[in-house]
């Protein structure tokens, strides 16, 4: 599949290179074309990765990954334009952090809405999967670098969407056993403040390689 | 030990409950004295439980529970009043949801205040510690109730009282293993703030009787 991957940061490069390792062809966006990182994550990633616009990756792709930082994301969207997200699944993994006030950071958009809510409010044609951004980017992508076992989320409006997304995840390694569907896109926001109680596992776990699991 | 629960509902009536099964002398607290639902659990909790005015049960307890709704907490203990309250543990297992704007509800203080952190604000000779507000209230009392390997917080400032509170949610079947210091209190936002993802998991999980387990 052709996908679209905005941003050029740990996340976007993690799951560009995760995406082409198992044979898709990436695109890599940014707010310039000639991104430093972009440009060098193409000439290591091989013939199926290239780099460009926000535009020119959201037109290239038939999916779309948003892994641009969350506060930003919005104006990201806007740049990339309605036309080139059209009625595509847009995967939000994106994260609001705000240090401005010191810690603990700012997570989200408060207890009232979500980034994944404000792309899916101002896109509505698009289809916006939230997913992933509750765990570290290396365990994005490679789900068995924490041991035994831990879930997914994912939530948005758009059943199909979902599917698709969740079959994506699975090629990453994640059980569909293990992927959670939470319901609409609303549900966002809670997997946005559930940050907030990541970053204390963190702590706690004294690694980057966790994640929660579900007892029932 | 004489402890102090503010609160007559479903929390409160759990959380008193289970300490006069330990042996606890308990005060349930309420705006009024001659609270229905307090009167009533007092009839049947044996000669151990007794209830009172908000300002009764503190000053009766040497060590606090607030289990009254998150977003009438404050208020609560003003009511109870600073020097009832003097430098003993209060332990706060609100929640505040705010359904007024419908579903999904607001849930906390937003992402950068808690009602942790409010309760210690105000009474800064209180040793505020947060936790078991991530599980129903069945859960709290019973963590058998779900089964296998699964985990409760504890936030706050002061160590001893951290570590007092510990050893009650021990006695309450908490392993200690399973007993996760998130840090002071500033870290009551992310746990405040994880119940939007609680609801969540309910849904998925259709029991309450559900938590999360920390996984590395």
């Amino acid at each position: 599949m052709r996908i679209g991957v905005l941003g050029t940061g740990m996340v976007g490069q993690a799951i560009a290179t995760k995406l082409v390792a198992l044979g898709h062809e990436v695109r890599m966006g940014s707010r310039s074309a000639d991104n430093e990182n972009a440009a060098k994550w193409t000439g290591e990633a091989g013939p199926d990765a290239s780099h460009g616009t926000f535009a020119d990756a959201a037109g290239f792709g038939e999916l779309l990954f948003n892994c641009t930082a969350g506060l930003a994301s919005l104006d990201v969207l806007r740049a990339a334009g309605a036309e080139s997200l059209g009625a595509k699944v847009v995967v939000d993994v994106s994260n609001a952090l705000d240090f401005s006030d010191g810690r603990p950071p700012r997570v989200g958009l408060g207890n009232a809405d979500s980034i994944g809510e404000q792309l899916q409010r101002e896109f509505p044609d698009a289809r916006v999967v939230k997913t992933l951004n509750t765990v570290n980017c290396e365990v994005m992508v490679d789900p068995s670098k924490v041991p035994g076992a831990h879930d997914m989320f994912v939530c948005g409006n758009d059943e199909s969407a979902k599917a698709d997304v969740s079959a994506l995840l699975e090629s990453f390694g994640w059980p569909a056993s293990h992927i959670l569907d939470l319901g609409d896109i609303t549900s966002a926001r809670a997997v946005e403040m559930y940050v907030a109680l990541w970053l204390c596992l963190r702590g706690v776990a004294e690694t980057s390689y966790f994640n929660i699991h579900l007892v029932h």
